[in-house]
């Protein structure tokens, strides 16, 4: 990396060391990218080296994906806040109980961060593939981005890393690509994956069995190639239907390439 | 960079110093990112600071744009092969006369890498964004690819640029993400634009006449973000309703950010 010349982005705080107070901090959303550390970018490895507060959110009892991208970086625990989910799978996004704790838990982490901010210290939220992509980092950002300056830095999305490992191309020539999370009704799956040229079905977990029926009336499940935990250990790619079962974690994803124009 | 461990990924082959003709070379697809070379992944630099053999596209007589992005990084003109594009704008796609002069010109390119390749030759082609997302990388990958051994380098998408440019997440909750190529017909950009949640329409040149058309129809003009060289020097956003022509350069988009679900 030695040749890597020093490039300042336009509006890029200082990181860092500054007299506590003396300014506000910035927030940084830092794509940690599709799971493998070598695809960080530079900047969100400069980012990970100098952050004062590095915050990634996990499971209740569990390491977070993104902190764990970052082992190689991140070796000081006196850096690290941790945010623990009220919850994750154990209720439906759409219950009232999971919105307001949620809400809550939003609320509750923006105070912490902003305490930090206020105090002239940097804060980095690790941010599984980019951060404006999906994601929990929105919810902090849209609390916070009015009241602090705020960087992010844009990463490898978890889909191109599992389109790479499946040594496929997604879209050729003029295709059109539908990006779908599975946790939508089959109704509205099958209707947008209908016509598409090219698919991406992200958040499997137990949704798998209504993303096959789904591709299937959409006529595309003989073109389905599901990939479990692409560019991480562990990384399974295979045909979905040679899939034996309906397992799927919350890292795994079908995709359906196009087939545009070839020249 | 200098806390960053050396990172070998599965399947990469060591790059660069080996006796020539004692294997073949690898060929690499180099994801550029949307711009800014801080943009780079850890893999990309460590790929491009070492390949004997850069290839990059390139309209005749003009610099291609992922060259530039390289301009950090690469030194070295000995190392360097431009490949110019029979045609760029000057032929509409469909025609017989384009798709048989882009068919001969990706076979003579493929050729000419071949010969690198078999003389055991690491040969890198730096692809502007993500090698497997659109891009002219795929096809001589697929002249290639089982002939010799491949890695793809995923890299962070055009489109993540501009959305991190323009200052807004894409994506929330269980919102639809349609990718669509301003090339498309009228018809289909309407079709496709109607009841998606979020939107991302690229590749504008002279087709933003018809994009705003098709927005307008699909009720989604109100909520249009036009963003111009993304990352890169000379970057312009703006809501499109508030842009007053309709110039478009083919490194611009537009963004129609959704309002999924927001705890």
């Amino acid at each position: 990396m030695e040749t890597v010349e020093p490039l300042i982005l336009a509006g890029a705080e200082g990181l860092g060391e500054r007299p506590v107070a003396a300014k506000t901090g910035t927030l940084y959303g830092v794509g940690m990218g599709p799971g493998d550390p070598d695809y960080l970018t530079v900047r969100a490895v400069r980012v990970l080296e100098r952050a004062p507060v590095l915050v990634h959110f996990c499971k209740r009892g569990r390491r977070g994906n993104a902190r764990t991208i970052a082992d190689a970086l991140v070796r000081d625990p006196a850096r690290e806040l941790a945010l623990a989910y009220p919850y994750t799978t154990e209720l439906p996004p759409e219950h009232p109980e999971y919105v307001s704790a949620l809400a809550g838990f939003y609320d509750d982490a923006s105070a912490r961060l902003a305490d930090h901010l206020g105090a002239g210290r940097d804060v980095a939220i690790l941010s599984e593939g980019d951060p404006f992509f999906y994601g929990s980092f929105m919810h902090l950002w849209r609390r916070l981005k009015d009241r602090f300056p705020v960087e992010v830095v844009p990463g490898v999305t978890g889909m191109s890393g599992c389109w790479t490992r499946a040594g496929t191309p997604i879209t050729w020539g003029d295709d059109v690509l539908t990006v779908l999370p599975a946790t939508l009704p089959a109704a509205v799956l099958t209707e947008r994956l209908r016509g598409t040229d090219a698919a991406v079905v992200m958040k499997l977990g137990r949704h798998l069995p209504k993303v096959r029926a789904a591709l299937g009336q959409a006529g595309l499940l003989a073109r389905a190639v599901y990939v479990e935990r692409g560019t991480m250990a562990g990384e399974r790619v295979l045909p979905l239907i040679e899939k034996p079962d309906d397992e799927a974690p919350y890292f795994s994803m079908v995709l359906v390439p196009g087939e545009g124009r070839r020249p």
